[in-house]
């Protein structure tokens, strides 16, 4: 385990601050010893901690929307690990996929929640989430009712480019 | 095989527009009689044919880039089938990389071109590019020659939201 020596006074904002930090990012404030402090290094408050850190090493969801409000999402078949289809949640869709355990989606073109599907009955019933390093990409690992293009293709990604520049037809996506 | 017939009169500027979307299409455009018009239904040129039908089930690379002239691309081990990481490519990085054989994205927040691995030296050389039904995503399947993110971690994807909502640290990931 890493340690890093943090030379500056003892003040008990520092001490709650420690408390606080520790209580959101799950990791135990009880081996914080402020004055002569001795932190973990994977603990956010310390400090060359930064808003980055937190985000690439912490155990705090904190998802970094776009302009629009929107992460891109790629579901990929958690049985097979084929990659099935991609596209956008806003904090609704986040929130109603891990309430019900269905992939929801932000429609751009529609504006509109929309349960991955809702009219086709292709549902994919959501495993796993997992996050990226600056948490602006989620995979979500999923199990497909049917085929996850509407195309009713298995995967939107049927086609390769080809050294000609033409896409051709992969028999097995 | 499907066939369509249109009844519409024999024009020679028909005649001409399916030679050359047979050309660009790479359909081979000797099952085209007009007048009398039997046309294979996968064909761009068919009497329902629309831009939606060309994109999604067509033989021509024609990205579709969103405003900014981005497609998302998603970089997946080719061995394994791993999620690796996700990134955008304009025009340019779509071009480069299919010229060297390496992944090279659109950075935004640099505005530049830039080769993946090009100070790590963890390249990932590209084995297939693959492109998604509405063509505005892309699937580059991977040879990784080292650690796909720049945390050193083998994916991006190293972490799962946890039934508490709190980020855990993937072991193989």
């Amino acid at each position: 385990m890493l340690f890093i020596h943090d030379p500056r006074p003892r003040r008990k904002s520092h001490v709650r601050g420690a408390w606080i930090f520790g209580a959101i990012c799950g990791y135990r404030a009880t081996n914080h010893h402020c004055g002569e402090v001795t932190i973990r290094k994977a603990c956010p408050i310390s400090a060359h901690s930064s808003e980055t850190e937190l985000r690439e090493q912490g155990a705090v969801f904190m998802p970094r929307f776009d302009s629009a409000g929107l992460v891109t999402a790629v579901a990929v078949d958690h049985a097979s690990g084929a990659l099935l289809m991609l596209a956008h949640m806003d904090a609704e869709a986040i929130a109603k996929t891990r309430q019900t355990g269905f992939a929801h989606f932000h429609s751009r073109s529609r504006g509109r929640l929309w349960m991955k599907g809702e009219s086709s009955g292709h549902v994919l019933k959501v495993i796993e989430i997992r996050v990226d390093c600056d948490q602006d990409a989620l995979e979500l690992r999923v199990e497909p009712a049917g085929p996850a293009c509407h195309t009713l293709a298995p995967s939107c990604f049927y086609r390769r480019i080809e050294d000609d520049g033409s896409l051709a037809r992969i028999e097995d996506a």
